[in-house]
């Protein structure tokens, strides 16, 4: 493979066009699209109209004329053909944490009996802390083990589609089948699934299911998360996050709650509508896009850049299963001095991130990703590798955020 | 009082160049700063440059390089001096409603022997509906009564200090004092009160409060909220939407929470970065403004439109409490057809708002409102009052959010 090998495979590619509508760094190759999707093109102009025109000159007619009340609603059901979501059975809503918490006490309280939440040790941080906090509160037990040993002490199975770490994909199907056997539920963390790879929740026969809003469905930094609720847990829906907008009639302001329809009981608060709007206008960028394609080009992706590493840095080695089947759309490789290597990669225009303890994280966002990044990508890698440029004190020193 | 002695008013009132602040509406006056606040002239450039280079351009390396990780610190002590709290008391993050239920658990934590959570049947909604919803999960009981009828069962005392229906304010330091003398904790809702009126937490010994970014702290719709905690309670805090950017140290991605220090307990998940940028460059429009100053103007507006309004329509009733002390930034008035007198207004460019069951809400925004600005809407009060203007079918139907 050489990198004219690349730019021709981008010539053929069915998804190139969708470069288009991002606007992206120059003189970088960003492969950090799992941490913080690149900006839709259409973003900048829909957040100036939002602050000039809706806030500024609409004011507060804007939650009628145009609709704020019901963007939550509006821009769930845009997200919800992504995850194979009923309609109307996508909120989008606070964030990934809050959601949980939310959907943990719903799925508790219709498994009243058992006091179980079983997840994995190797979740996500906040999955766990949350499940932690809802046990302190309900005095219920959090079991952070192999989620496929669920039994009829199980209320509820909560785990990350795609691991963050490795890029580990779990077999939602089965894994709820097996769950729903032992009578337990299921809650399905999407945060590195959503716009990266097909899911059908429906089909799957989910439960409940949260995931974010600024990784693979490019929503800006922050951007508020969804919640999903299948069809047949809907009704009469009680959350402990009981705010105003999640009344059957907020402007009614009656000082006793009554739930509102289907999802709308999981709102709290007034939404942060500047944040929901970048959202919505970025899931634009996924109009018309088949997500079979987009997999199909992440895995093109995925065996370019893993061929390339293995050729030029073959020490370096990859966490993330090879079979495309049981993988989200990332790449990690393990080095020992992993966040000296991936300053050192950022250094020379390569972006991704560090997880710890050693992992260097490459996020395939086949929507603006060309082929030819990816090759350039694996060239400075296996250079960086190869010359030990990671080497240097400065790329050792730990930034806040890493 | 004539429109030209309105107009005299303004030139010599100290606060007038903090109008050019401000984009206002043409053609409306805006008495609705209290459920939407105004544009501030920053927030535009700042919301494109936030979204073109901090976003856009520089991306992941925006959590260190523009220091979005401690914007919640930095814009919550931007707003403590507004609200008479210690720097680094104070952590903007998720919505009211979603701090209220940090809060009422902390507090219920801190008083683990008293079950009750004392509140006023009057309170807003949210306030009334998270205490259910956290009393529900904590098997404790909300008392929905007089907040001064504490006793040795009282956890907490949940007050709004200006009620968003009548105006009426409570004086936050005897009841402050009260609840201490029996043993009970508090927790304000400040809503209504955060650069509306002065407010000095510390020096009324308050335990805890909450409030809104988006009424008359100008950040945009839905923007986030806040939360503040008394210094001699941040140690250990701890609080059940124990999220990842609360732990002491979120970069660890440890299994195992630990909370971080004083108020960064508090924050759950990722912020709505662009949200919580337009409210930290909304609070700009309050530098070098003197709270008092607000204050006196807002008295002063609200004694002008009392007067013209017992001149021109003696009927409505005046429930904002005319003691200045006793009162937030706005006037309430009681009509029977209040749904239609409101629409009648809006229809000729007094922006205003409905509250059940039969008041017409207009708030007092001393930054950007003119004595003239008042001086006209209870011009057109009076005569949309006077000829019965209001008594249209059109004006009778109700929009979705009234």
């Amino acid at each position: 493979m050489t990198l004219a090998d690349a730019a021709l495979l981008d010539r053929n590619d069915p998804l190139a066009p969708c470069r288009e509508r991002f606007s992206l760094p120059e003189n970088a190759l960003y492969l950090d699209g799992n941490s913080l999707g690149a900006l839709p093109r259409a973003v900048p102009a829909r957040m100036a109209q939002m602050v000039a025109e809706e806030w500024g000159r609409d004011l507060i007619t804007s939650w009628n004329v145009h609709d704020w009340i019901d963007l939550p609603r509006r821009t769930g059901d845009k997200l919800a053909p992504l995850i194979g979501a009923e309609p109307g059975s996508v909120i989008v809503a606070d964030s990934t944490s809050v959601n949980l918490f939310k959907l943990l006490a719903v799925a508790l309280e219709k498994r009243p009996e058992r006091r179980v939440i079983l997840t994995e040790r190797g979740n996500f941080p906040t999955d766990l802390y949350i499940a932690e906090g809802v046990a302190r509160f309900t005095s219920c037990d959090v079991v952070a083990g192999d989620p496929n040993q669920v039994d009829e002490r199980t209320a509820v199975v909560l785990v990350t589609e795609v691991n963050y770490r490795t890029g580990a994909r779990h077999d939602m199907a089965a894994l709820t089948r097996r769950a729903h056997a032992a009578g337990a539920l299921t809650l399905w963390d999407l945060c590195h699934s959503a716009g990266a790879v097909p899911v059908d929740l429906a089909a799957a026969g989910a439960d409940f299911a949260v995931g974010c809003g600024y990784k693979f469905l490019n929503g800006g930094p922050g951007a508020p998360a969804f919640a999903y609720v299948a069809p047949r847990h809907q009704d009469g829906l009680r959350q402990p996050l009981q705010g105003w907008l999640g009344h059957a009639a907020p402007f009614e302001f009656s000082p006793d709650y009554r739930p509102g329809k289907g999802v709308d009981a999981l709102r709290a608060g007034t939404p942060p509508i500047l944040s929901m709007a970048a959202l919505d206008a970025a899931l634009d960028a996924f109009a018309g896009v088949d997500m079979a394609a987009v997999k199909r080009k992440a895995d093109a992706l995925f065996d370019l850049f893993a061929d390339e590493i293995g050729r030029r840095a073959p020490e370096l080695e990859i966490l993330t299963p090879r079979d495309a089947a049981q993988r989200g759309s990332q790449i990690s490789l393990r080095h020992p001095e992993a966040y000296a290597v991936m300053q050192a990669l950022i250094a020379r225009g390569v972006i991704g991130d560090f997880r710890q303890p050693d992992i260097i994280r490459l996020g395939l966002t086949p929507l603006y990703l060309r082929y030819q990044d990816v090759y350039r990508a694996a060239e400075v890698l296996g250079d960086v590798i190869a010359t030990r440029a990671w080497d240097r004190p400065e790329f050792k020193r730990r930034a806040k955020v890493v």
